[in-house]
């Protein structure tokens, strides 16, 4: 999908937001953090272009970041927080899944809402897990193309998952788990991200999480947030052309991925206008879309 | 003050509300869209300069999007909206002034409050009205300098009231009504923005309220928001100097004559991080105070 100039503001607010982390790790002083603002705004005009996706438009900014501070993991407290937090409500989470009419459903539909959680996240005794169960009570996918995803599963043979956020990727093992409780022969790759970008989960969270007990960890090759196919290895480029069907979660895999590949399903929350309007929900609905090439 | 590298982005997001603004008026095709907000953040990153006050740097940003659209008053139904609006309260609000314990302050801590109000403000069944004088009964000004305001009333024989916004000058009026009620013979002059500039008052605004039965509206020379000295009319600074006290009203005002002259009362709510540590109060606190010179 194309940029529109509302991903240009949110990639300069996102810029913010990193140099504000990486001062809290080295305080930096006034006058350099607003040089370094400058600076990695000046890069990022350059790269600019119409037409891109806005995942490509965001690059030169962590390119810019990273020569300014150095490769840091700044979100590791915060992944490892939000791991921790889904892995506490993981077994009530699977029961309710269990308990629910359509298990396959409500376990695709609790990944969704997961992708609206972001770094900063809190449990207050309960009340988050219970928060998660309503939803998925009341609320409906805007584009539902599960029909068609189920059908597919039962001859389905390998499945690539494309993760996304740390944290959502618990309640995407659960996803993983209710496959395989049904379909215990289905392969299930799951690919992060190839270096700490952001929330993204890497090969750390999968271990955290102990994913490798139900499907098998890979990098991508993505060393940005999303996944733009011709950046990834050779690994996932060859077990994305032999699975039979693709998940791809979250908004960074879809704008890099939509309209690329038909064995594509993209889970996700609507989280912007410029994604919303792509694909014609509101922003916080949530997604299950199989992907259209024209 | 000087502009902290969260101006910077500030200065960005409120492009985006401009061209938002503009795009309304004469539809902008999408791919226009992104190369004026390229254009305009690639000017302003010319302009900036550490050292500079935080409205200095807003200035090329303003001038590319004339140069872009034309000069239009973008803000003009909402400036009218949000007179119109506190007109109906204005004779209530003047009897809460009256009938409180010391109505000069409570006056001027309406006009602090005021200054919260951004345009889009909508008055449902006096809920507003309400608002404002339980946040008058209720809150106290963060820092106090009324006393020696007060004194210096006393004598005062002309007073330079800058105003900041539409809407919000009809509480600055019901303050200067309130001072002729003590002081009749005190000359106020009424200065507001030369061009119309976001939601900033001009002397279309001061004509909506009839400012002029209680003041005398001037120009100020500015045609972007807040005041600089250096770039202000000829008539204003001559006022300027031969005021006794000068009420200087809201951020941009404060951001270009704080640390100026030690006859400036700042009346202000603390909208933004950066302005509250330069006072060194907390985000949304109202500020009352008197200009040191170091």
């Amino acid at each position: 999908m194309k940029a529109e100039y509302e991903c240009i503001g949110c990639i300069i607010k996102h810029t913010q937001s990193l140099i504000e982390k990486a001062d809290k790790t080295n305080k930096i002083s006034s006058e350099k953090k607003f040089e370094d603002y400058k600076k990695v705004i000046s890069d990022l005009i350059k790269n600019l272009e119409y037409g891109k996706r806005p995942i490509e438009l965001s690059v030169s900014q962590y390119d810019s970041i990273y020569e300014l501070y150095g490769k840091q993991d700044f979100f590791i407290n915060e992944k490892t927080n939000a791991n921790q937090i889904f892995l506490e409500m993981y077994d009530d989470l699977f029961y309710f899944i269990m308990n629910s009419e359509n298990p396959l459903k409500t376990a695709a539909k609790l990944s969704a809402i997961s992708n609206i959680i972001d770094y900063g996240v809190k449990n207050s005794f309960g009340e988050l897990e219970f928060e998660i169960e309503t939803m998925a009570k009341k609320r409906k996918f805007a584009i539902d193309d599960f029909k068609s995803f189920n059908e597919k599963l039962k001859t389905a043979k390998k499945i690539l998952f494309i993760h996304d956020n740390a944290g959502e990727i618990v309640l995407d093992k659960l996803f993983i788990k209710t496959i395989k409780k049904f379909y215990p022969d289905i392969i299930i790759y799951s690919a992060v991200r190839s270096a700490p970008i952001i929330n993204d989960a890497t090969l750390k969270d999968t271990d955290e999480i102990n994913l490798k007990e139900l499907s098998i960890p890979i990098e991508s090759g993505s060393v940005y947030p999303g996944t733009i196919f011709e950046k990834t290895n050779e690994t996932f480029k060859n077990i994305f052309e032999k699975s039979d069907i693709i998940i791809s979660k979250g908004q960074g895999n879809f704008e890099g991925l939509n309209k690329t590949c038909e064995k594509i399903y993209f889970i996700l929350t609507a989280k912007c206008s410029v994604v919303s309007q792509e694909l014609n929900v509101k922003v916080g609905e949530f997604v299950f879309k199989r992907d259209v090439v024209i």
